[in-house]
């Protein structure tokens, strides 16, 4: 494994590109082969036993690549999959859910933290485990709003009536007094300033890209495999349906266009 | 085949419900095998190669259980696949795509109609084809709406934010003075109710099911296929995932409870 591979993320689809984002910007000179499973998206809703299937054959496609570390981009994966197979590979691997609980625990004040995903994190209930692991007695209040991903994909983001779904998902997390939120989708970034607006400048939101993107920086650094690179950096895509929704939802999530993304069969990997 | 043989009924996922109650309403008598195949849903954003292969699998799963006829009650699929592949059976299918636009055609009296729908079913222009090849005089205004899926699904319905979304998607046409609006998804008959109070009672709505449902009767009608019994019906559910979700939309589509739900796996067909 040398210093000058590259990261690898995957995710079950589209969403992960905002993790991808937050490691360009924390780490511009590393090159990045990304994998979205459209063809498989969404994996909440599945059972353990076919989300960590999915996530095996995931691994094995960006191993092909070469990568010198995995960030798995997809809550659900990294809820219901990670912990279980991480130490089966020789290759460091993180996953989404630790560096947001981790970051909740540190900045909260009030020790009241509230946790919003999709039906399928918030069934896991994997970030109030960690954030409890971590310590006991903090208080968290956990809230699927599942409205959040359409919306953002759809980018129907500074409307009256996303401010109202945002207005009326939040309402419970005001009433129970948290000061820190953790957005735990990879969909809600795109959505982070109207539930900054909506929550009050008194709750701190935690982006577990961001985070994410943080831990990968301090563990590449930590194994010296800081790439030594000052070109610019190869960004690689690859989806596993038609590439057309992909692309088109990537621009709104990256502002920018993608030029090349390739379609993989990941069924046989 | 026997006319006490089951009506066959498959879809993506969940959206072929409302076609189902619609088929239970006005075929009361019929045992009906549902499939969903949630866990490849959406059909739509795949390429045609692919949705042609699920519909395949999808059909060769229903025929096991001998069923005499076959309503595809997905959209994608209806627009995408069916067409090329029915003349492969021996049996009589239908999708929902020409008895709703034969309903349109119908029922317009200013020659105006609008279709909505996913923006799979959308750019595939399968309504408007179908409508031109009835009578190509006739004006057809297209859109996606693709918010509607989630906002049925999740039951957010009476909403002011769901009246905001569904006023703004739809003043087009308002402004294009349509007098017939085909609901083109099976997941909007959920929110019939909110479109009807935003087009005004000048509109006429087509829900595709009904009118599938419609067609379904006369065809197995004239083909003295129509169930001799008298007793209670049979409905047997199939889903290619795990039932939970399903199983949760599927009371707030049916009004009820199913009791039974068999999960297979669908890629061995």
């Amino acid at each position: 494994m040398t210093q000058n591979a590259a990261i690898g993320i995957f995710d079950s689809g589209v969403g992960g590109l905002t993790v991808f984002r937050e490691v360009v910007r924390i780490l511009p000179h590393e090159d990045i082969v990304y994998f979205g499973d459209v063809g498989r998206y969404p994996y909440g809703g599945r059972s353990k036993e076919i989300i960590t299937k999915f996530a095996r054959q995931d691994i094995a496609l960006l191993q092909e690549h070469d990568v010198k570390f995995i960030i798995c981009a997809c809550n659900t994966a990294s809820a219901v999959a990670l912990d279980d197979i991480a130490g089966d590979y020789d290759i460091d691997m993180i996953g989404v859910i630790n560096p947001g609980a981790q970051a909740a625990v540190e900045r909260t004040r009030n020790g009241r933290i509230g946790v919003i995903g999709t039906h399928a994190t918030i069934g896991s209930n994997a970030y109030a485990r960690v954030i409890h692991d971590i310590d006991p007695a903090l208080k968290v209040f956990s809230l699927a709003c599942p409205l959040f991903v359409p919306l953002a994909e759809e980018g129907y983001i500074d409307k009256e009536a996303t401010y109202l779904i945002t207005r009326d998902y939040l309402q419970t997390m005001h009433d129970v007094e948290i000061d820190t939120l953790v957005l735990g989708c990879t969909h809600y970034p795109l959505l982070k300033h109207v539930i900054a607006e909506v929550m009050g400048e008194k709750v701190t939101l935690i982006d577990s890209g961001e985070e994410t993107a943080r831990v990968a920086h301090k563990l590449l650094s930590d194994a010296h495999l800081l790439s030594a690179s000052t070109s610019k950096a190869q960004h690689t895509f690859f989806v596993s349906d038609v590439p057309e929704k992909f692309s088109s939802i990537a621009t709104r999530f990256l502002g920018r266009h993608i030029e090349k993304i390739t379609r993989v069969d990941i069924s046989g990997y």
